[in-house]
């Protein structure tokens, strides 16, 4: 095939070098971002008279021509194709001939690649921000219904103190919070405009990058043409924080696949969302969970490969820095799919109610309120925990749980329990005393899904 | 050793577990953050009367006493210690007797360790976001003085296209505004009060937790108890962002190290920043660039494993998340360290101008310009690459370079070279012809530097 | 301080440069193996008459006396020593004089230090060999106990057929039999004595390198100089086998976990291997299995560091290697603490046989048999597995086990069935059925225990 | 499409949990080794008489009968199979019938799937190691030609001593023998044959494992049925040895890639294996060595991938394990093109030994020579090292090379020089008198190469 520089070159590339320096089978995906840069750049050269406004307007007819046959699939890629980009100038050259070749004119592949591969990661970033937002939606409304819903809340993964399903689901809604204002705060960072930084020192043709940036949309120019060609900050940042998405959803299935335990038994995945076995017939398995928990892998591999490829990389553009997209499509494919397919599973679960609420009974969790109700009374609360240490114990002995001692047995532990101590050790009322701001209590748990709302209706983010 | 939470346990704690879980070695740093939220919390504890004025009173003054001996170094932390939360409460017990154990009323260690980790963290990023701010100062005062002085430009390490060093040096100014802007975005997150989430439910004390949060400097507190004790996220976020540190400052050490070679010649590094060999007399090592550059594998192993420790967590606290702090602490004080000694280094460095400016000379750097020479004569870009390819082989046959040789040997390869052609060959002048924005033009440089000046005057970053 | 290497420096080193490219914090554990490397090295250059007979004696007095220095605690390094090996010298200078100058002839710190590094590694990876098998002794042990308890045993984290919790405990054996293998197979190419190599290219003194190897007993010297100053393969093998240790430990740490909660209710760990919550006074916190997952990510962020420090990096011995010690040391000290602490909480843990055993009944983990029965019938197992599929569904809407069916019941679904099919679909009888080579019935496990216990007394393993 | 696991399930699989459970896409490369399974499970089925010998053979022909189709290309596998296990069964079944369900007796999925792993890995791994053997060889016959040829010797990336070209390049051969023991060493564990270990415990069907891992090729069985089907150590073990393959060519890139600079000018790059610029007619860039160099992020990425899809895994077989495969194969098809990919670059690659010899020119790396040579004398190193530090100052103050001084001159600084001072500080001299064991002088060089023949030969490795 003809390479757009064999000029000065006395031999062929070798066939296996060919394979392995090219990036289509990658890149082809930017087809889209690299026609729609293109045209950008072909209309700006026929502002700034660079070409002819005829030229300018036949290269963009010819793009869009181009633009036309691939998303109609009458064309397809060559294998052999070095990249997309020289793919699409050939494609063009078919249709226009020598004119196709005035298109490259004042920019470079170097700046060329990354204006693609920062049009088309923007409108993946609000994608996955979206994604985010439908399962933010799903865990609002759900911790809406399950507001008074009583479950064990664990730390160490034991029990710990009740908590109200509807708290515990919004926990993850807020992980997602910080993760759509990484997103919109990396955004900043994508949406720069490196076209017109050409090979590495820009151009002496007299260029408007600022009516290239308008039409793609980008808010500014990249300031410094080396840094513009040679910066890959914005695939790290965006895998950044791909990879806290993935923890978290690997946080969410962790708790979803011990919840479908038989022993735990809170969560009924559905029949259209897990599968079965090949051996077992009795299995119904969890496997979306399983699958999002393993593929944070990807995401965290994508992250160190991206940051081992960039580690001790002089300046400018280095063929090393092609290797970008493939860590930023596998990280950035991981996630949505894994983010999308979380709010399947979840919109088709049933929780177990009576199962949460049978946990919690006699389980020692109300033990902190009896400690806090010897603080009331004028116990510095060191003294109060030692104590309230023995209660548990001295229940433990009999077999009961504390909301099962009676007044007489609390006392034996301590004169300061009143009458009042019982009502408190009801594990509903221990879940509706936590009335902090930020809070398990149901009214609490009602202020956090309100404000939730909010942010969920802002636009914007 | 007494523990905060001993009253049920029947028998010690064996002492390899002792050492195993205890954290002082690496969370002893806290203290200074642990103390301020803790008389932030005693003071807030009096104004709800959940303790008398009194009782905050003697706490905090009690409180105060600590600090100062910590501080005065009179207080040695037990090695045997669990963790620097509960020492500064026994010192507090030294003081004030079972008064001090009021103070942890309405809080739990999960609450507090990670608002004193925040608290720390939160002065950290902004003191590795002023050692930025030096090392951008000293980048753009140089980028100033070089604005003129040639270099080779490099892309794939092969000489490209003439650049200014001013130039070359500002690509990183930009890359570390970056990197201060993402710091400027994390600290949204990490500036959140999680006191008063207790240990992970909230607490039936009728808390103010926004005093809490005013006293300390956070913006707002955290919106649901049980995140805010297993969030970790501004742990991962911080080190993303020190990852990218020093990711840059690595490219920055491999391109100190390679001009220091006899080879390039374009840099010398002072002797008080180099060291020798013990065994050859002759040698000055560029140590600390490459220390630098060593150390970028801390900061990325120390995201992996936070990461990694994160990874499947389930809901809520779990003493994994004890793990933070070593991961946190070691990214941080890699990175800046190794920010400082960057800085330092540079601050000592002579650049060699002449040997830089012979690099440029007869090496092809102007071929570019031959090129858009004939596309400004109407010739397809595509075309005219082809016919310069030519006059490149033309050169080398002859052992010249491209201003060496005469109009009539340019013409033998295109008649389209007029007289005009020799003088936008010399180097100088193919610099000064990058006039695009964001070009390498020493006017362009300037306005650069003009716009970088504006953003270290601005308050805030 | 004086260098090793101050003669053509006209400024001293920066105070701030000396603090970050020393060592000493990391390396002065090396302090033993760089003595005895230095002693062999000098009784060497005596025997080659590099140095007088006398000359190499004096040397090797004084550095004994050096190290005895030092074991009875009578000096400490100073804390502004570069690193450990000019620390020793400088001690020895100290006791002999000029002649202590003679100790470094014919050797370079590049392959001193590699050396020590070598020694120091060859030893703890000896200790951490003998620590698994310490643990895995308590495994057989406790398998060779537990062959006939059932449990169920698990896929997806659901139950899939019952196995003996002496085959599970048996299934983690396994693992750290061949990271005992890694172990031993990686301390063939830890064994290699570098010294000889000096800085890079070897030296002009007729060194006698088997001599030195022979009494450190290194089983040969490395083949290259080039290669062996700069080689650090070891270390990332060392820390790749070390991280396979730690992440088997972290599955048996979750597994633990989950068997402590109350619903699965089948592990009781000591009270002295738990912590509680400075809190709430009921809890018993499983810590110690919660670090050791946890600590995880230090291995592997320490892995992560040593090959992100080696990529790219150009020969022969660059400063970066310093770093190779602080990823070593953390990664060998985790793996070394987690497996021992590890050991001492399985001696410390009662397992409850009656939860387990309840936990089998009823939960369709014989559905296998009932379709290999079917299969033995003559059926094809796939229809078979349709068939069960049926029963199990059939039972669920009545709510009883597979084992609770009546025949009738049973030929509702199928004719094949005889009545010799409820025998076999009893928890226990299931258990014992899988008698296949490496399957879980106990005669099975006890062919694997002794075939454990051989692995066990072998010796050099 | 109808699963293999359909009986109890009352609604179908979500269209995108399909999609997102689906491995076809990864596996598929897996059909030979899985039909090469089957067929083995099939005639061992067949002989202990679990099935007919006719139908054993009915299915083996089958089998073959499916593979040959694959093999000839006329079936295309169904992108909507959920895996090549199953896909390959539902070509047999259609060309079998329900006979076809007779194969599945006895295994399941999870032993039959890694089964197929570990013996396509086998065989990759060996062509992996017959890929580093042949660049191994390159190393060695370039290395016997150039055993005279003298560089610069570089520590710190400065010059320190000369070495030979043949030594630089042997320095790899051995870096290489050390991968090619490891993936020996790793091979071990790769070869034991899971299958028969069913889903988790192993079957009652009195199964003939030896049988199968004869016919396989396996050194044995697995000996424990819960580890069979969840020990992914092997693949961890590969990608750790694979990393090490990347890194050691990650190394030897950068040293090409910075040799092939003007600057340097050691090497020219074949323009087969080089490639030009979109922009710059006059570039010749050595792609190859930079994606190599770039590639090894992905087999970092694919090693911690691989191991934080383990992290805290419970026994036994989890679906995060399916993930495997891609971790697996992105590591392995790495490896194995940049290996032969660096070897087909060093096969076209030219020396230049002019440049080389050059640079060693007044580099000062003689400077031990000179201080050694004061040491036999007499004078301590130490000593002799700073007064060789003055005659480097004293020859830089001349601007001269230490080789240029004249004997008056050297013994203004020490009277100990003689007139046999001067042939030693001659370059190739200096060269020659690194005899030491494994030393940089040719006669070494020789012995080395002579080593390293050897292991070539040698069969096995």
């Amino acid at each position: 095939m003809s390479k757009q520089w064999g000029g000065r070159f006395e031999k062929p590339t070798h066939a296996e070098v060919e394979v392995f320096t090219a990036s289509i089978g990658v890149d082809g995906r930017l087809w889209d971002a690299d026609i729609r840069g293109s045209v950008a750049h072909a209309r700006m050269l026929g502002a700034v008279a660079v070409i002819t406004p005829d030229e300018a307007s036949k290269i963009i007819k010819g793009l869009e021509a181009v633009h036309a046959d691939i998303q109609a699939g009458t064309v397809k890629f060559k294998p052999e194709a070095e990249d997309i980009h020289s793919e699409v100038e050939r494609l063009l050259a078919e249709k226009l001939g020598p004119l196709a070749g005035k298109l490259h004119t004042a920019r470079s592949r170097n700046d060329q690649v990354v204006t693609a591969t920062r049009l088309y990661l923007r409108a993946q970033s609000d994608a996955l921000h979206a994604d985010l937002k439908s399962l933010q939606t799903w865990l609002v409304d759900a911790s809406s219904g399950f507001r008074e819903t009583i479950m064990p809340g664990l730390t160490h993964t034991q029990h710990a103190q009740p908590v109200s399903l509807g708290h515990h689901l919004m926990a993850y809604f807020w992980m997602f919070q910080r993760d759509i204002e990484r997103l919109a705060s990396g955004r900043v960072r994508i949406n720069m405009l490196p076209l017109g930084s050409a090979a590495l020192a820009g151009t002496s043709f007299a260029l408007d990058r600022k009516m290239v940036a308008t039409e793609l949309g980008f808010a500014g120019v990249t300031a410094n043409s080396l840094d513009a060609v040679s910066d890959r900050d914005f695939v790290v940042e965006f895998l950044s924080t791909a990879v806290q998405v993935v923890t978290h959803l690997s946080r969410l299935s962790e708790e979803l696949i011990v919840w479908s335990t038989p022993e735990f038994g809170f969560l009924q995945l559905d029949d259209s969302v897990t599968t079965g076995s090949s051996i077992m017939p009795q299995k119904k398995n969890p496997d979306v969970a399983e699958l999002i928990r393993g593929k944070v892998g990807r995401v965290t591999g994508a992250l160190v490969g991206a940051l081992t490829m960039l580690k001790a990389l002089p300046l400018s553009y280095n063929r090393d820095l092609q290797e970008d997209k493939t860590f930023l499509f596998e990280g950035l494919d991981t996630t949505r799919a894994c983010t999308r397919l979380m709010t399947l599973m979840l919109e088709n679960a049933r929780f177990n109610a009576e199962r949460m609420k049978a946990a919690v009974k006699g389980d020692f969790s109300n033990a902190t309120d009896l400690a806090d109700y010897l603080v009331t009374k004028g116990m510095p609360f060191r003294q109060a925990h030692e104590v309230v240490g023995g209660v548990v114990r001295f229940a433990i002995e009999r077999d009961v749980g504390l909301e099962d001692l009676t007044l007489a047995q609390l006392q034996e532990n301590s004169s300061m329990f009143g009458a009042d101590t019982l009502a408190l050790l009801q594990p509903t009322a221990v879940m509706h005393a936590r009335t902090s701001e930020g809070g398990t209590s149901p009214e609490r748990v009602k202020e956090q899904i309100a404000l939730a709302r909010q942010l969920l209706a802002a636009k914007g983010d």
